[in-house]
């Protein structure tokens, strides 16, 4: 069976086809696949849950670093929503669930930070500290895309009691892909403003895909981190 | 006439009382006096519309900055809920006022910066990259409390026909006033968990005072900033 | 046999009992003591030495951001010197021991990074990010006295024709010892002029140990990745 | 007369020519040519060289910052020589003419600044923090640029007992000459490797020339701060 690669914009296209191996190891994950079928130990998506609200706290400081970094009004209105919209709708489901099991937010705040946690949220901000807002987008984006093509390839599979409906749902849902194609639209704008109408020609691509890249790399660790805690 | 003192929380009394001439020069300034009788000219009003949708664009990314250097949830919260209050609507008085006068909004984001403006803006972001939360919001707040305070002052001179009455009422209205006592909250917290109760026994006391001091005086250089451009 | 806790200063002193069993497990971890014995693997050597390389980049990035965050002269003064030596003195041994072995130093500084090499750094940047100069300091300071303690402890195991002879020369000796007593001094001024003589009575306490802990922590994680390096 | 532009690399002569007004304003301010006669009030000099003290530090401060931003190996080495060499070597010029007069360092350092000190260096570390290393050292680099255009154009006015002989033997001698040539490089590759060869074709170029025009403008208002003291 093909999958449809969804049309996230442009750069969104190129930046995936330079990465395709790396892209299918985090998209298509044993954690992704197991979650589809229903099947991941709730352990596993437990710990997971923790560890991604410990991810969206730094996840959202990231995308205030893009309206500090923006050099547009739409850049920066762009920005500020999704840090408005991951602290006032994307907590609530990762708080919904977890207060579900007992677990307070309070302490999801305060969570211990596993390895992969630690690594791919810093790596995120310093991508900001170290480039500009091109740059920090880059590491942000393959978060967004990556949820959006998991959720629209796992939504066929949700049955009547699935376990996991809730989090499919959420990312297959309206609300999250038109986030996809926002933050693709965001690229697209940055690369053409920045770089222009052939990025990959520029001296900047190879470093532009090592950036994208390596965030899908570490959003791989990430399943595996949430893997692991199940087995233990 | 004894003026009152808004209730803007206790840092906010301690912080005004050790700058009380300076705090007079930027409240009191010839610029809030001539707004108060509707007696500024127009020109430097304008004048004052532009350089303060520029200094927004960059309060915001301080606001922002403020997201990113939380250390808690609820200073995330506060950080990006004025983020997104200074964007959606304290923005659109100064769009609405300069679009009036045939100013878009296009030109008002790309206007020529005066030295004063650059001179605040860059002066409290940089408060942010080189201390923590709590240097940044010192930078910060004097912005919010002294209009909050202006506002309070002024909103008795407002007659029918008042060319400002606009300007005025927002700054005294219960929304901005409500911003104020947040802002003064948030200070007070931020200054209760890393400085303890008695702020002003600490070494670092001295250098908290000088940042707000500071950014008070580039408020009064802003206005004579507006003033001036009245006199070209 | 009882260990002699080395002298780099009060706060150095406080913040290690606060974390003692942590402390243990980085400068006391089977790498380090294999390392001693001279029976350290030398895939695992060469491995950490690589990922050590790519770990001095960022860490010489975090004193440089140290250099932007400083607030008194000598604090920029020390910074910069340790940027300085950094870069034209401890580099050397990397890029010699490993120019020993065929690889190049262009080859070093692009290096695929270890998850454990970049949580590691990019924690540390973001300290600098979050906090202030001491918030920094504080996640800087782990690498250098650890570092320091290690050289002392490992001294008299080495033999004629030890395989880590230069290594352990390095960090026992006087050079780096004086680093080590630097950092001790500048971190007990950095604390001294912030928060004052009772620094466990601060609020702040809790999250200037919790700093100091993690970076520990996170050496910890360094060894065990060299370790795991040896065995594949 | 016709003055010959110094040979600072390709992308300096671009960016000058883009601003040559604003340019010739500030390497042939009033203070720039009232300094090569000799003619400067001795006031107006003490001012400005306490003020660039203050600029000094700030400016050290955003070299260090390029040592954060840097992405190369060279990069980092040459941001962090510079800062090195302005707080080793640059410093001293200012702390020695400035004892002359009785002034200490530590009065340097803790000098009250002028508006368009603090509007020039907050400026410089803000396009740090906002763009990339290249937009860090647009900003950086007119400085460099300008004193050295000017110690060559003032350095034949140099007579026996010329008040400010050693300042401009400073900007002048081969030390600082070879630190633009080393700037200039260092900005020709940052461009190579972001921007590519013909950068003024990138849509990135007029922002490029906008932070280098910003600087030169910043510079201007500094003499004229320098003038405005010598009349007080």
């Amino acid at each position: 069976m093909t999958q449809q690669i969804p049309n996230y914009g442009k750069a969104f296209s190129m930046l995936r086809a330079g990465c395709e191996t790396k892209w299918e190891a985090y998209i298509a994950h044993d954690f992704v696949s197991e979650l589809g079928k229903g099947a991941l130990p709730q352990a596993s998506f437990l710990h997971y849950m923790v560890q991604d609200y410990v991810y969206l706290v730094h996840y959202a400081r990231a995308w205030a670093l893009g309206v500090v970094k923006a050099e547009s009004i739409e850049e920066m209105r762009l920005c500020a929503a999704t840090v408005d919209s991951l602290i006032n709708k994307e907590f609530s489901l990762h708080i919904q669930t977890c207060a579900a099991q007992g677990i307070e937010e309070k302490s999801l705040y305060t969570a211990s930070e596993e390895l992969e946690t630690i690594a791919y949220t810093r790596y995120v901000l310093d991508a900001g500290l170290q480039g500009d807002f091109l740059d920090l987008l880059l590491a942000l984006a393959p978060c967004a895309f990556g949820y959006g093509e998991i959720g629209i390839r796992l939504k066929d599979q949700v049955y009547s009691g699935h376990p996991y409906e809730k989090w499919i749902n959420t990312y297959a849902g309206e609300d999250f892909q038109n986030v996809c194609i926002s933050v693709g639209n965001l690229l697209d704008m940055a690369i053409a403003s920045r770089v222009g109408d052939a990025p990959h020609e520029s001296p900047r691509w190879q470093k532009m895909q090592a950036r994208f890249t390596k965030a899908a790399e570490l959003e791989a660790n990430f399943w595996s981190m949430g893997l692991r805690a199940g087995k233990q």
